[in-house]
């Protein structure tokens, strides 16, 4: 077997190849770090072709939809993009020009004759993960170690959203084993913020997010096992959906710590355009894609639900607003996005309340735990076929290494599992006991958060991720939406103060310069009831558009 | 700390004390194995009581919400039949008429100055496997060490029976761990079959199938992690639903393997009347638990699923068979049974045809594998508390005792988990490609097959748990319904032949003399979809009626 760097070598000039010579730009210089404008200067795309890929998704399926524009034209316009966006940022993998263009004719025609959509993401381009299988096609997940596995049959997601008339058109990058919330490996490099060149995406799913970004792809798919959607949606500005577990299918996709059954990761949409999160989760549950992988949950799409039926109809809600997690206190930018947040619901008509986090550092830690379980094992066991090496930082200068602590008995791991779900219900009870706080007779409608206690942060600081990883362990659907950019002006350090501990004023310290931050993406989290993705949605809608207002 | 048996001793002198003395029977000597007819025989119970006790569930309801019967009399009624039958084949644990008769007392207030019922269980007495915490009370679930612990609040599920209406009136015999498909502990001995008690009741919820065999309770839950509503139900004659994961709150409750979150138990209802299967399930999902349980999914009663909207409204349904699973050949009562319902739903114009069964020794191996991950850790920490035996075998003689296997890691348990999980794919394939075999245009509608290769046996031949265990390993629902009973001239032994392997010999041979098993119920099984508890309900309603046609 040839040695692994030889093996990456030879993927690094497939990939090279797979990109079309005339779609090839000089792209602006390290030093340049704001990259998002220069997709529509760099001369590549036309004036059409910039107005596509402009367009939100809903628009673009109904201009699909009546033949305005082919599903070539819409395709070409976003690859073209893609490839542009991939050259700022090193954001893709699996580039298959020709593959994506076939469908896209092929769904021209089909309206042609028939006059017909497929189904409701007819003629769409539709970016993915490196984790959702294509049949014929590699999915490394950044391991050497699965170069050359051509997969013999398509992730049941990527089926469905074939049967819904989209467009799979790219794939995109993600760290080695997933397992980290940056995203670089030894295959395709690091992925980079198209808002500022020197800060990470987050990851796992960061080629995603700053593909999407860069406005290559219209609506994206990625996973999260502790915040994957999400805060790589929150550092690039985004709206994200984390779905609670079982709702979208999983079945067929390529993952680490496969097996790890209690808390697992969920694909979910990632889009520039607010509707793309319900116009993709109501095509794939509209599917019904409990009839392709057993562990989706059988339940309809239900849009007495979207319509806030069980939330009094949408008319006067209440919020609870977590402004800190009790751990870590977030940085300025984060707070002043609260605030406007709240001002805005307030505006709107709506209440909101304090929210009072209940054990968050134990139900991150824990899950964290659950993961560690056996990740070691899991990690050798793969890298073991080629002898590379287990990335270790995601520090550019490699410094802070992570050390994985080794794996426990499964008797360990099920009393893990027991204080998880016992914590659970804790605070199950406690949303539900703020019934009598609210005023409306409900409890807290959705909790409004942040994503991580710092927006874009520069490479391999990704510290904290509980933020997000509390409500994987609570099994709550989350979405992200955006809210401002970081303005050193307004977002000014705050003096010294009292902390939590060691590692809140480790976070604090990292604000030491708002500058470094500039124009980062400030986004926040929405977090709903378990399996409730339908409300989580609309309520999503209702903070935007107030925001908007 | 006094010695184990000591704190046995003063548990059973407290279980006696709670017996009302005027309850007391002469039961028959041991020598009479059938005692299904000694209740209304010896004498405790009214005319009226004996009337109470034989109507189904449904009428109760009606009778009990109109005020034509009060909850105090239904539940003295049942209460001291319930007093017969553990007096026969000692079934219960806790005992507590005075709380259970305030509750009713209760109850019949409220009606009686609103006109209102509290709920759809209103003053339905209902009986509890010894999992089901009750405030106040202890739940040993056969373990000495628990002896002593009073619960400080119930579990979920009893909080939502009370919630419906329902009088909490008994709790019933489990083996010790619950590990087990019979039903033994050293706290409350072993449990009978009302049918003839020199047979098993199959377990683990044993006690519970012989209160309501005897008709001292009309409807009761247990749980099933492998089979433990389905056999018990099977051997005693009467209706059970193990429901999908998370259709029915199990928060609160105790148990062996906590924090096993793979291949849960479930809890669902255990009755002699079959509309107490959907009144149970209807009352508890529209109570909402998602809002008390975190692990319950969030699914409305869904009354268009019960009326078959999926399967043809319920015309021309097309059921299959699975005769054998393969690995071993069921008895001749269980086939007869199975060519009983073919024909009788052939003559109800249904289509029957056969059903191949894949994988089911691997579905079964793995799960059980699953659960013995932790096993031994886990009773060995719970008996060490007064350092009670861990029984090793189900036998009278104590012969062929158990050897539980030591635990593997949490990545080796990974490994087997995700086996399952390929392997759940594979079946939900094979199901789905049997829409070309059945001519409705739709896969087969529900799987009709045996519970157990056998009906109710000798104690401590429980050997083989795969025809119930593959449904948990692909978290299908099924349900029990009775057939027939064991007629030794209909059921002659079949001559020897050709074996799968040695086991199957084995099973063969314990049928050596039908008058063995004389007059045991004989029960089938009907299986469906993931989360389709309303249509498996219906469905064995349908098959249920054209058995008795």
């Amino acid at each position: 077997m040839p040695h692994w760097t030889q093996i990456v070598a030879e993927k690094q000039q497939r990939q090279l190849k797979s990109i079309p010579q005339e779609w090839l730009v000089s792209p602006p210089p390290d030093s340049t770090l704001d990259v998002t404008g220069f997709p529509e200067t760099c001369g590549l795309l036309s004036a059409r072709e910039i107005e596509i890929t402009n367009t939100s998704t809903d628009v673009l399926l109904e201009k699909l939809a009546s033949g305005e524009w082919t599903s070539v034209d819409v395709t070409t316009a976003f690859y073209k993009r893609a490839i542009i966006a991939h050259q700022l940022v090193n954001c893709l993998t699996e580039i298959f020009v020709d593959r994506a263009l076939v469908r896209a004719a092929e769904l021209d025609d089909h309206l042609k004759k028939t006059g017909k959509v497929v189904g409701p993401l007819h003629g769409l381009p539709i970016s993915l993960k490196d984790q959702l299988c294509i049949k014929g096609l590699e999915t490394t997940v950044g391991y050497v170690s699965w170069i050359g596995q051509y997969a013999e049959k398509n992730a049941v997601l990527v089926d469905i959203l074939i049967e819904c008339g989209a467009v799979p058109f790219v794939r995109t990058n993600v760290p080695q084993t997933i397992m980290w919330g940056e995203t670089y490996n030894y295959i395709f490099g690091r992925t980079t913020n198209p808002y500022n060149r020197s800060l990470t995406t987050s990851g796992s799913s960061g080629g995603e997010a700053a593909l999407i970004a860069l406005k290559g792809s219209p609506l994206g798919v990625g996973s999260d096992l502790g915040g994957s959607i999400r805060r790589p949606s929150a550092f690039c500005g985004l709206y994200g959906l984390r779905p609670s577990y079982g709702r979208v299918p999983y079945c067929g996709a390529v993952n680490s710590l496969e097996g790890q059954d209690s808390s697992p990761s969920v694909f979910g949409p990632m889009t520039s355009s607010i509707g793309g999160l319900k116009t993709f989760m109501k095509a794939v549950v509209n599917a019904k894609p409990w009839l392709k992988d057993p562990l989706v949950v059988r339940k309809q799409w239900d849009e007495d639900e979207y319509n806030l039926v069980d939330h009094g109809s949408g008319k006067n809600l209440c919020f609870g607003i977590m402004w800190d997690d009790g751990v870590v206190v977030p940085h300025p930018p984060i707070k002043r996005a609260l605030e406007m947040t709240k001002a805005a619901l307030e505006k709107a008509g709506h209440k909101v309340i304090d929210w009072k986090p209940i054990k968050h550092k134990l139900l991150g830690d824990v899950t964290r735990d659950v993961f560690n379980a056996g990740t070691v094992e899991d990690l050798m066991m793969v890298t073991s076929g080629t002898g590379e090496p287990i990335i270790s930082t995601m520090e550019l200068d490699g410094s802070e290494p992570l050390l994985r602590t080794g794996g426990i008995t499964a008797y360990q791991l099920w009393q893990l599992q027991k204080l998880r779900r016992d914590t659970r219900k804790e605070y199950l009870d406690h949303w539900e006991v703020t019934a009598s706080e609210t005023g409306t007779g409900r409890p807290v409608d959705a909790i409004i958060c942040p994503a991580a206690p710092y927006v874009a942060h520069p490479h391999g600081k990704s510290w904290y991720r509980h933020y997000t990883m509390v409500w994987n362990a609570l099994d709550y659907p989350a979405s992200i939406f955006p809210v401002t950019t970081v303005d050193p002006t307004l977002d000014a350090r705050i003096p010294s103060h009292e902390f939590y501990d060691d590692f809140d004023k480790k976070v604090y310290d990292m604000y030491d310069d708002p500058e470094t931050f500039k124009n980062a993406p400030v986004c926040l989290q929405l977090v709903g009831r378990t399996l409730e993705e339908e409300a989580v949605i609309k309520m999503t809608e209702i903070v935007d558009a107030a925001l908007l207002a």
